[in-house]
């Protein structure tokens, strides 16, 4: 592997995710660079930011999910990806699917996360979901991408209790403090070879193989 | 409510929760007594684990669920849960659908466990499923009942780390020590009159209102 590897960011919307990554890289907490960051939406804020940081920004174009033109756009995507010597693509609020041809083209080597313990709450509204749902601990994953959505092997999980105060701004709010801290910490371990993906598991080398660490909400107060 | 609340549980199989339950009872941990134990298997070892401790154990046939038999032996377990005055049912390993009108005749005061963070893996085989699936944490969820299995409102959830190393059984008993905590302390705010439910949330009174309590697994190690 490189060192520092280069990362492609494929985004959608504002891109909080995407700023964390870059500065957890200029600050050499993530042994990376940006190489580049791709946005499906011309104005995003993901672009304004890479450009902010003198990264290349590239605004791509793609079609209705599953046509003959979106396959044409995700070509386009991979090229990119490969013209900027991308070691890992990580999606920060990407809200497309990839094609398989781009799934194939970096094998292992596409992240994204989700704001919700999957299995549970999947698809563009976890957290909201999760609320409405009324569970006492809520969470986020970080995971390798694969065809499906929020579907891939998982590397990282965050939970965090629920409030009874809480609304869905605050729990979002909760959640995304520690997606800036999970996701780079992922980012991190894959730059530094320690990610194994050994069926649906992924095997981080390191690890603790003992903890009694636990998170109980409400809490017990049993004697 | 009555103090020390009367409780009946219902289980099908060998009853560790069930033995927590009744010795949280005999400690004085939960204020409440378990009036009468009732499963639809007759050797079982919850009705042992009755016995032993002098409470009523009772057997009941269960015939296939959704037939009108099945309707006729839930209208008898009710009819035992009334005359043993029970106020709050709870459902400890019982493996079968309770019918609609039982759950009606305990509106609110029937609690049920399942060894997953819900509505991740329901189902007979909680744990398991997590293994498989490959999730970093997972946990426990104690609920109220409803028609559904493992979807009503949810009074306490417990997350725990998945190592690397675990197998099913060293997953299980991970979750089982928290289980037998959070059964009694669900039971236990019942007990009190602090569980409120409101729509699809309960409420417990006199929760903490913030925290920055979480659970990261794998642990984060950036600086």
């Amino acid at each position: 592997m490189r060192n520092p590897i280069n990362i492609g960011a494929l985004a959608s919307g504002g891109g909080t995710n995407l700023q964390a990554i870059i500065d957890n890289c200029e600050a050499g907490v993530i042994d990376g660079r940006v190489a580049v960051v791709i946005s499906d939406r011309e104005g995003s804020g993901s672009l304004e930011r890479a450009r902010k940081h003198g990264i290349p920004a590239v605004h791509a174009h793609v079609p209705k999910t599953g046509t003959p033109e979106w396959v044409q756009a995700n070509r386009q995507i991979t090229r990119v990806l490969r013209d900027h010597e991308v070691d890992l693509v990580c999606m920060a609020g990407y809200m497309r699917k990839i094609s398989p041809d781009l799934l194939a083209a970096f094998p292992g080597a596409i992240m994204n996360i989700h704001p919700a313990l999957l299995p549970s709450f999947p698809g563009t509204h976890g957290q909201a979901d999760a609320h409405a749902y009324g569970v006492k601990v809520a969470g986020l994953t970080v995971h390798f991408a694969d065809a499906e959505f929020d579907q891939g092997p998982i590397i990282i999980q965050a939970a965090v209790p629920v409030l009874d105060t809480d609304e869905e701004d605050t729990l979002v709010a909760r959640i995304l403090g520690l997606e800036h801290q999970a996701y780079s910490q992922a980012i991190q371990w894959f730059a530094q070879g320690r990610l194994q993906i050994s069926g649906r598991r992924v095997i981080v080398d390191g690890v603790p193989t003992a903890t009694d660490a636990t998170l109980v909400w409400p809490p017990v107060e049993l004697g």
